[in-house]
């Protein structure tokens, strides 16, 4: 080849690639995940990655905006999906004719925000969304669902100390309307919001500076000091005796939520209701969810969610309810991996490596083929290279088992099956090897 | 909600999306695809979607640079990826000390090109790669493995009535360099290049206008010329008698490729000799495949690749031989939806449909709960409507069984299963309705 100049091979950062056996771990969680949401029975939807941005940036604005990918191309503005929702939004108002509701479907794909770089995040990821959206109307009972499949996945993955938190966004709605501080709802919230990180003294003296008296700042604490069991809590907000219609019906659908989610088997171990949780400020109207893994609350809400009362109000005139959740694949990959939280255990795909010694590799054709009809990934080392490196590789990829063809194994027909992680060697038929593999 | 604009939804040209139906059958071929990449021991691979415009573009240039998607963000030069080879040869090179060769890989994901818009082609579309790289050196046998991939895989996706054309790049060389025309190699290729479509004397026209003398033409012919089976094609390849080393080389290559095509158990229904496919120009410098759909010529080849010399000599010294190929599966499946042949058979992804007739929906849940924990994919219809539109979701989406839950069925634990095909109801008990969908 000519002299030519190179260029340094390399990734950007914020952006996750992966060696082959992280891949093999990663794609495995994917296919959990979306095993997981079809056993509920969610259609799959595919969005193209690029859209129109005056399409996509209907409602976008403040923060986003900044950190979506746009460009143009010929005299096009586009832009690169920064979530799954809005092409959601456009996917129902544009097919709305041709789906049926209440319309459940999951969509799992990579989305792009030119965020700052940061350990931990990313500026292209996966999400796993599902969404189950009504055409005018959304039975409460889908609320109770979410959970089941936050557990359900949470616990396909191979979880079990995790807590889904539950509340919902007109309780604390509803709070704001019985202490008739309502246009103070946004400020509130995003000072409430805080309460984990900050504490009950700061979030009081915020509250004081916001111009609310004390008499309204000790509901609040009152409210948000609601403790106990999930019994207990119900017991309790209606005890507060609020007659705000919103705090009731709140506390009517929380009430139900609960009640289905113990129908859904989802263990009392793994949701509580949490009064102080608010999620996205300017659409969830109902129900909202976090998950955090227990231990490792620093790393945030590994699946979160909620219902919105308008999915798509900036491309239709329809009235469309839903609710959802998103798991953040990539971010909840890197923190496991970082926690040392990933069972990685497979560095092939191969159950089997086939070796030839002292004979031609065609003798090793017909027994990969017949492991292939049976259902064993399997591959043939075909390089001329020493018994040694033909080793060497299966060794390095860790694939379980060695089948070795030599002069003797193919007078008999039978072969050297070598388990490559005990180092037990047998003489075998191709029969045997197959039900010795599965 | 207050008043607010509107934005028309819409889905660039170009850009695939489709309704659910399609998009369970699309997701199902990708599956097979994956599947049997993964049969043959193929280590799965995902490189962003966005690199550097200098890495990713290091060795484009004319009609494919035009068609990227380049764009600035900060102070940054981004393109989207046009193909999965770039984005493979910079991960080998990238990760060259971390990866053991030969290095087995597959990728499937989404690559773009602002194409020209026209029907069938697709400026976000997935590619479906396999690739296997040497350190250094790749035995041929590995060129003869890449047709049985693409066999089994395109008989796992259901075709039969299919051919993969191999040739070999250095078989055309050879001639080139036997007529001692070797300068004009690239030119003669391109006209060659045409043959099904502008017929023998047409090609001898411009081989003509090119300045080829009648006898080095005639010998053009007669290479091409050559027919019959694949032996009687090898036996007249041998009898031309070529002196040149390169098209000795070639020939011995693509008998040894044939024989060990045979010994994969590749059908000879599904492969042929094709002496005039070249593919890519200045890449592929030995084995090289076609394939096309019997009858369905006019699409082009779904499957293509070949053998080349050096994956990445744009960024590293190593040599790094190779062989791969790519299915462009968007493209493929746009073809078979057009002429019919896409065999769509699902709807829905749920079997079954659970409606409550009479009593309440926390009725059903724990049925749901039980046919989930037995891996059937499954819903409950929980909205407050009428029977007829209960009926009327599974209807439309054709889940093919409902059970109905009411009165009688809560007494007896006898729960009605209606197959939705064929009109049939039967009062089973919950063992039985999982042993009969199982």
């Amino acid at each position: 080849m000519e002299e030519i100049k190179r260029v340094e091979p390399r990734t950007l950062s914020g952006f996750m690639e992966l060696l082959p056996q992280d891949q093999i771990k990663f794609n495995e969680m994917l296919q959990t995940i979306r095993k997981t949401y079809e056993l509920y029975g969610f259609l799959p939807q595919e969005t193209p990655i690029i859209e129109a941005s005056e399409v996509l940036l209907a409602k976008a604005g403040g923060e986003t905006e900044k950190q979506i990918y746009s460009f143009k191309k010929g005299d096009k503005d586009l832009s690169l999906r920064f979530d799954l929702t809005v092409p959601l939004a456009k996917y129902v108002a544009e097919y709305y004719n041709d789906l049926t509701f209440p319309y459940r479907r999951y969509q799992i794909g990579k989305v792009f925000r030119g965020e700052r770089a940061q350990k931990g995040r990313y500026r292209e990821f996966y999400q796993c969304d599902i969404d189950i959206i009504g055409d005018g109307k959304l039975s409460i009972i889908n609320d109770a669902e979410i959970p089941s499949i936050i557990y359900t996945t949470f616990k396909n993955l191979g979880f079990s100390n995790f807590v889904i938190k539950i509340n919902n966004r007109k309780i604390l709605n509803g709070l704001f309307d019985e202490l008739d501080i309502a246009e103070k709802m946004t400020d509130i919230l995003i000072i409430i919001d805080k309460l984990e990180k900050i504490g009950m003294e700061a979030v009081k003296e915020e509250l004081s500076k916001l111009g609310l008296d004390n008499d309204k700042i000790e509901k609040i604490e009152e409210f948000l000091n609601i403790s106990g069991t999930t019994d207990e809590k119900i017991v309790k907000l209606n005890e507060l005796n609020f007659n705000s219609e919103i705090f009731k019906k709140g506390l009517e659908e929380l009430t139900e939520v609960i009640k289905y989610v113990r129908l859904f088997k989802v263990d009392e171990e793994n949701f509580v209701i949490d009064l102080t949780i608010a999620r996205g400020l300017d659409y969830y109207t109902g129900t909202v969810y976090e998950t955090n893994l227990k231990g490792y609350e620093s790393i945030g809400s590994v699946c979160s969610g909620g219902r919105y009362e308008n999915l798509a109000g900036y491309y239709t005139k329809k009235d469309l309810p839903g609710v959802g959740i998103s798991i953040g694949l990539t971010r909840l990959f890197y923190n496991l991996k970082e926690l040392g939280l990933l069972a990685t255990k497979q560095k092939s795909i191969s159950k089997i490596d086939i070796i030839t010694m002292g004979v031609g590799v065609e003798n090793a054709v017909e027994i990969s083929n017949v492991l292939r009809d049976n259902n064993i990934p399997n591959e043939i080392y075909k390089e001329d290279s020493k018994t040694k490196a033909k080793f060497s590789y299966a060794n390095n990829l860790e694939i379980p088992y060695v089948i070795v063809i030599g002069e003797e194994e193919l007078q008999t027909k039978k072969y050297t099956l070598k388990n490559m992680v005990t180092g037990e060697q047998e003489m075998l038929t191709i029969n045997d090897i197959i039900s010795r593999i599965k």
